[in-house]
Parts: C-alpha cells; sequence; structure tokens
C-alpha cells in the first residue's frame, strides 16, 4: 500500500538533518514530520493501521522491532503522552535516517534509536520491563520469497536472518507480565502467528481483520497479544478500506486523521 | 437471530404430516417447506449461513450433527443435486418433526434423519465414508450456561452430554481423508474450535466472519475444515448483516435466495 502524505518543502533549517536523495513528508498530525527516501522503503498503510490498533497508555514504555523510517514511534509520540519509544533498526543507515527524524520533531527525550538487531534488544533494555512492544515485520515467508536486489528495501520487506519465532520470544521476554505485543501480519497466516505468541504464552486477544473492500477477503491482520492471559479473542469491527464506489471508508480517514474521531 | 420465513396455510393433505401447536413454513425456496413448533426451538439465521458457506459437490455424502428441524439437509438437498445426508437428531420428538419435513418434501430418498445421539454416527455410517459433516451446535459452553427449563431448547441451545471435542472427534471418524467439517460457531471461541479440530488433523482452511453491521465486531464464524491438510487459512470476505441505515445487506439477500445471485 502507497502512503498518501504529501511530500513538504525542505526548510533551510533542517537541511543538516536531510540528506541527499532524501525528503521530508508531513505527517499531516500534530506537526509531526518524517524523513523518508523515496528510492529506498518507505513506511506504507500497514504501520499507520497498526500505530491506530495498539494500545499504549501514558507512561508506556515501548520498543518497535525493526522500526524502518520511524513511523510507529514518532506516530505514537503524537497519540500518546508521556509513553517513551525504544526502537530497534539493524540497517545503519536506516536507523540514522529515523534517529535524524527524530530530531527533526524534537522528540529526542522521547525516542531512543538503536541501530542493532532486535534479539539484543531483551539485553540491552532488560528482561520483563516493557509495556508495550510493537512490529510491523517483513512479509516474506523465510526463503520462500525472491530477495530484493536493492538491499535497504530487500531487508525490510523479507524476514531475513530474523524468524517469526524469534521476534516473538524477543517480545515476550522484554514483556511484563501483562504487557502486549502487538503486529501487523498477513491474514492468511494468523494461525502460524497465533501458535506462535501461544508457544511463548503470548496468548492473542485483540484481534482486527483488515479488508481491501466489503466484497474481499482480508489481506491484514492486527493482532494484539497478552503475556500470561488467559485464551479468548476479542474481535474488533472489521477495517474495510474502500468503499462499494472505490473511495477510503471514513475509518480510513479517522486513522488518518483526516476527520475528528467524533463523526 | 429470528427466522425470516413467513407462515403458510396448512394444506389439506399436510394434516397427516403437521401435528397440533406446529406449523408449516415456507422457505422460499425451490418450493422447500419446513414444519415448526413455535414453542420449541425453530431454526435461526445461523444455519441458513451456513448452508450457503458450506461445499457440498453433486454425489456428495453429507452428515448433519443435531438437525432439529432438518433446516440444513433440506435448504442444501435444494442446493446441490444428487447430495445425500444422514440428519442425527438425539431428541426423539425433534427428530421425529424433522422425518415428517423430510416426508413433506418428498426428500425420503435423500435425507435420512437418525433418532440417535450423533457420537453413534461414525459406527452407524462408517468410518472415513463421508464427504461433508456440517454442524450447527448448541453455543453455550459446557457447564457455563443455565440451563432452559424447556426441555427441547435446552438440548437444542447447550452443548448437554456432547462436547466440542466429541463433535469434532465424531466428525474426524466419519469423513474421509480431504472431506470436509463445516461449523458456525462464536467467533470469540474461534482458538478453542481450531485447536479441538487440530488435535485430529482436522484443518480450519475456508473461514468467513460474520458481522452484524461495519461498525460492530463478528459475533459468528463459519469454518471448514479438511481432513489431512496442511495449514493456510483462506479468508473469505466479512459477511455483514446490515448496513449503516440498519437494512439487510445484498448479500444476505442472496442468502435467503430472494434475489438472484448475479445481482
Amino acid at each position: 500500500m502507497h502512503d498518501k502524505i504529501p511530500e513538504i518543502r525542505i526548510e533551510e533549517t533542517d537541511r543538516g538533518l536531510v540528506h541527499p536523495q532524501e525528503r521530508v513528508d508531513d505527517l499531516q498530525y500534530k506537526g509531526l514530520r518524517i524523513i523518508q527516501n523515496p528510492k529506498a522503503f518507505r513506511f506504507g498503510m500497514d504501520a499507520v493501521l497498526l500505530s491506530d490498533f495498539v494500545h499504549v497508555r501514558p507512561g508506556d514504555r515501548v520498543v518497535d522491532f525493526g522500526t524502518g523510517t520511524g513511523i510507529l514511534p514518532i506516530l505514537l509520540s503524537g497519540r500518546v503522552n508521556r509513553a517513551t519509544f525504544s526502537a530497534f533498526e539493524i540497517q545503519a543507515d536506516m536507523a540514522d535516517m529515523a534517529r535524524r527524524s527524530v530530531v527533526l520533531n524534537t522528540l529526542e527525550d522521547r525516542i531512543e534509536v538503536f541501530p542493532m538487531d532486535l534479539r539484543e534488544s531483551p539485553v540491552r533494555l532488560g528482561h520483563n520491563s516493557q509495556d508495550v512492544v510493537v512490529c510491523n515485520p517483513p512479509y516474506g515467508k523465510q526463503g520462500s520469497t525472491l530477495k530484493n536486489p536493492n538491499e535497504s528495501l530487500s531487508a525490510a520487506r523479507h524476514e531475513g536472518d530474523c524468524s517469526l519465532g524469534e521476534i516473538v520470544k524477543s517480545a515476550q521476554l522484554l514483556l511484563k507480565n501483562g504487557g502486549r505485543l502487538a503486529m501487523v501480519f498477513p491474514a492468511f497466516r494468523m494461525l502460524e502467528l497465533f501458535d506462535t505468541m501461544r508457544q511463548v504464552k503470548l496468548e492473542p486477544k485483540r484481534v482486527r481483520l483488515v479488508y481491501p473492500d466489503e466484497k474481499t477477503p482480508p489481506n491484514i491482520l492486527l493482532a494484539e497479544a497478552v503475556k500470561g492471559a488467559r485464551s479468548q479473542l476479542h474481535w474488533l469491527s472489521p477495517l474495510i478500506v474502500h468503499d462499494e464506489m472505490g473511495r477510503e471508508t471514513a475509518e480510513i480517514d479517522r486513522i488518518y486523521h483526516r476527520l475528528p474521531e467524533s463523526l
């Protein structure tokens, strides 16, 4: 899915933070902006849907696995006051770009970017120390998709060396009891995701399916698992992206902050 | 959910088949009719949705667990030519009423009603002998719901003595390899259902969620598991019952045969 965020003019004061070939996009939400490189991986609708779906409370300590551009902690910092974020990104250049977006938004006191493998996060941050882990992982099944010749794109779109099991296990180590792992994942792999979560006592609790339109099967699953919870699914209403006329629905407008939530 | 089937005048020729306090309802589909007792359990929307969802092919041998009024085999007999049906119903009076509905529709050569516990079905019909099992079970969790003082209603709405595990195991014994178990079940119990199925190598494959409307969580799950299949979910489009105006959607109209499928 494409992003729908217009490029904005790079201001003189930003020039030190923005590299050639990069651009600054206005998130149209609380003045937040993000640096992206149009030739490398750019954030998509999945990340925006996940930022809307996840429960983050004031004061929460939140970890983002594979932060990419930094979109999730940046959006969530606008949504939830006083939550703090640790964003892991294994690609050094991408991590540096995310760090510069944090500076661009003067969020250095709330978001820390770690240019590290997410599997190092439990040792780095401490076991049982976090309230929330979010992850918008690359979707290709390990070994099942063609590698992209563009290395940056490839690492973001494929699971590469880090398996789903390692992502979930790392989250389990990081989370406090009652802490939450929120992920976006292909709908057809739901049982694999849930099995992997339950093997380490992360119980799937809140689930929302994303349907491209009302006549089409869901392609994306938003799922939140709770460490140590008992088994019972709490389904949410369907997230339908386009109406029968092909226009984006009011729910998508709400999520993209183009309309007030009360409408 | 209520049924939406108008009562029709009992014809003189039906009188021998229809008991006092019973009525004959027109299914408005291929001239099919059904006997119901308004004071006992009557079929609901769930059964109609399941009859639309399940894959039945010409020539298939189909078993219905807990047939109640006989609604599922009667509807499916109209939908699929040459399929034959074995309908199990433990309540003798209900089984007799279902049998009389079969006679009313002159379907005796295609539908046989067994006034028996469904757990006897594998011995009665033979292991690995059936193509499809359908089941619209009572929803209350064993021991978790109040017993209904009306016994007929109670047996139909609660699992009573027969557990989910026994239903699924009986289906597994009956089905050929590649055979299909189709069930309607509460959406919040999806993982319990899928776990129970997978324990006996019935793999959930086709899944559809039923949403009361576009802004409401799904209450019902339609699921089809395949004996011996490999793990991969095939989601269907959302089944939304009411539109934003509170009217039933075109999809519900299609399922109730009020509009041609081509619309």
